[in-house]
């Protein structure tokens, strides 16, 4: 995603305390505070521009949602569809996926979105890629048992290594497709990404994966 | 594949019993006799008009191939091609993969071959896709320990059905292309479906997988 300066982000998401959540680390082990209730919470790691998260918050009510994106330029824009959307149950972190252990303990957090994650093309990034084994052991530490990770993304490479990784993380395969388009369930929420990748006629894939609980 | 009916066919098989053997019970356990030596033994399920079998052994004189193929009409293309190949380390069986049982047992079979096979569409035939879990059992039945199963097809639901089968076995995926063209191993032996197949450009789905040992 392409970043622009823009030098009144900081002071837009700062104005907005419900939803940029300020502190997240004082909520470790109680986001029921934040949403002020114990309904199940599912974060979307590298949340962009927002549109699925905030999708998924209106049609799943029952559901909390938290996006999670570091840069400032781009949290603005989820900010704003954030704002408009006007939902109880969607909150933002601007924070690095990375340090998530800050924020959530084991069982904070029931499902794991990744939509489109860089897919790091160089073999001496591997690490970065969000399937990675280091995230995954990362996911698995602040899931719930049995948490599920579901993952979509046009990138073919980046598909192929989240299977292997996951696979040989020994999670389950619960769900697969390799052409969204084709066999799309009708819930399916776009990201602004897959509307403009999928109207080239590319293919997106999508799996849902589990932590087997031993 | 479209069967054409062939009434020599059978006086032709039974004539070359060096190549396709006739008994094939009596060497269960003992397929080191068939071969005179004890290289690991590797099977193709369905191996039709058998290029890649015969390829194959061409390619690994240290391994012997076994190429499995039920219709008589087709079995005598895999056969024509193996006398004019004269390997040693190259048979054929004329028999149903799904009564593997009665030919193999444990640890006669270090790899299973699966090459664009069947992909039994309708829902209420999947149990007769070779990757469904009930044929799992079977090859693991007779794969040595931590045997492998490498499957390739350009059909995509049996791609998807065949990784979600192989994870809820408890498979370990090893390697995985979702398009052969672009990333294609060089050793890559095509089949004769394949070759006609991949010049049309379409994707051939490849993976690896691995049964654990527990």
């Amino acid at each position: 995603m392409r970043l622009r300066n823009k030098p009144w982000a900081e002071d837009f998401i700062t104005a907005h305390p419900h939803i940029v959540i300020p502190n997240p680390q004082d909520y470790r082990g109680n986001w029921g505070e934040v949403f002020q209730n114990n309904n199940p919470l599912h974060i979307e790691v590298g949340t962009g521009r927002g549109q699925f998260v905030t999708e998924m918050a209106r049609a799943n009510p029952g559901i909390n949602y938290l996006g999670i994106e570091l840069y400032d330029s781009v949290i603005v824009s989820a900010l704003e569809n954030a704002i408009k959307a006007g939902l109880p149950n969607l909150k933002l972190l601007k924070v690095n996926g990375e340090h998530s252990a800050k924020f959530f303990q084991k069982n904070d957090v029931s499902r794991v979105y990744l939509n489109f994650s860089d897919p790091w093309p160089k073999i001496r990034h591997a690490r970065r890629r969000l399937s990675h084994e280091n995230f995954l052991k990362l996911y698995e530490s602040f899931l719930i048992d049995n948490g599920e990770v579901h993952f979509k993304t046009d990138n073919r490479e980046l598909f192929e290594f989240s299977l292997i990784s996951m696979s040989e993380y020994g999670m389950l395969l619960k769900y697969l497709s390799l052409d969204l388009h084709v066999n799309q369930p009708k819930d399916n929420i776009m990201t602004e990404y897959e509307e403009k990748f999928s109207a080239k006629g590319h293919p997106i894939y999508r799996l849902e994966s589990q932590f087997v609980t031993k």
